[in-house]
């Protein structure tokens, strides 16, 4: 892998100044669509590679051998995989426009925790809850409730997670503005009560006014259809494999 | 959360000069000794906080309410919690010492993404060659032994994953030169093959001669008793909730 120097990447230039940006993605992927909404806000522009996941491109695979998996940000023919390492790698790069992690050292680490917490256990259970039913589904169901408690209280006088205006944490957590009501409709499950989660229902609101993502928003027929048959697609395979 | 201002944190000082800092940990955990290693790499003093994670005390239960684990960083009392997220935070406070990520967003994005397999997928999969036996055991020795080799290839034509020097992913590695002959020696188990992963031993070798991994070395004997009483431990619990 060829590494730019320092000098040269961080030479403050946005856009095609700064080499060709590709991004692997598929419009239903929730870690797809944060890389989407970084690169807007950073108004770099980009050439969107459309993948299909039943039927992988060789190039996809080709750069991300380990996870063979979406997004995948191509930068002057550079590979860099993983959503969250994608992201601060756009933030540290596209740095003259607003930062998306925060410059304190224990603001970014408070923010990189989070962000772990929604990969590895939020948006985990809540995807367990979608291709679950009967008592596993309400097994699914609470432990997501239990998880949207504890970030509910991470809005606590705070528009946004970012606190004023959107950032890292916001475009993490922002699967829950989109993604979330298209899994209750499909899946036939309550998660996002009102009631219960009023900061993230209030958030919900405000992030689905921040320009980029208003106009990115996918369709919502498209997406029912797509995730009701990526549930049965799930509850299949995970039929066959016990 | 009280945060310092950026200037408070970003002036050059270290050790006590920057608040008192002090380490929860457990000696036997390879998440907690990495925290240890990056904070006598930077020459930051600390207090050592032991936790019997059998008898967890409240302290630990109040600075990580949610994962409830070592290791926690207490910075001026703030606490900060997983051991990436720390690792981060040790390099961008004590910062006029070596960094122990590089300075290029292309590299750092590279050091992320395979420190993120290493606590996803190489460690994970010999915890569970650890904790079982027989067929079960076979299957994950196989899967960590293709991890491994994944890890072997990011060695070709280095020292240290960090190039001539130590970096981040030499500390977040480090468990294999520390702990996987405990887990062969306490499993029964054949791991780091010599001949099938000649750079992951090299590295072992340049790795432990470091002085602050070689003087912070766990007493062998110690360690595979205590793996092996954790073996049983795991064991026991596991088939206790089939």
């Amino acid at each position: 892998m060829k590494l730019m120097s320092y000098n040269e990447v961080f030479r403050p230039r946005k856009g095609k100044e700064m080499g060709e940006v590709k991004l692997f993605w598929t419009w239903s992927s929730p870690y797809a669509q944060r890389i989407a909404w970084a690169l807007k806000l950073k108004g770099v522009e980009y050439e969107t590679m459309y993948e299909d996941l039943g039927n992988k491109s060789c190039l996809l695979l080709q750069y991300n051998p380990i996870h063979k998996k979406v997004p995948v940000l191509l930068h002057n023919e550079t590979p860099i995989c993983e959503s969250l390492v994608i992201l601060e790698y756009v933030d540290e790069t596209w740095n003259s426009t607003a930062r998306l992690l925060p410059n304190n050292p224990l603001a970014r680490a408070n923010v990189r925790f989070w962000a772990k917490f929604n990969d590895d256990q939020v948006l985990p259970s809540a995807f367990q809850a979608y291709v679950t039913q009967g008592a596993e589904q309400e097994k699914a169901k609470e432990l997501t409730l239990e998880k949207l408690g504890i970030v509910e209280k991470q809005l606590i006088g705070k528009k946004f997670f970012g606190g004023e205006t959107v950032g890292f944490l916001d475009l993490v957590f922002g699967w829950i503005a989109v993604y979330l009501e298209i899994v209750e409709e499909t899946s036939s499950v309550k998660l996002l009560d009102k009631e219960r989660f009023p900061l993230i229902t209030a958030w919900t609101e405000n992030f689905s006014q921040v320009p980029v993502v208003a106009e990115t928003w996918p369709d919502r027929e498209k997406l029912i259809s797509k995730y009701r048959y990526m549930r049965q697609y799930f509850m299949s395979t995970a039929a066959a494999s016990h």
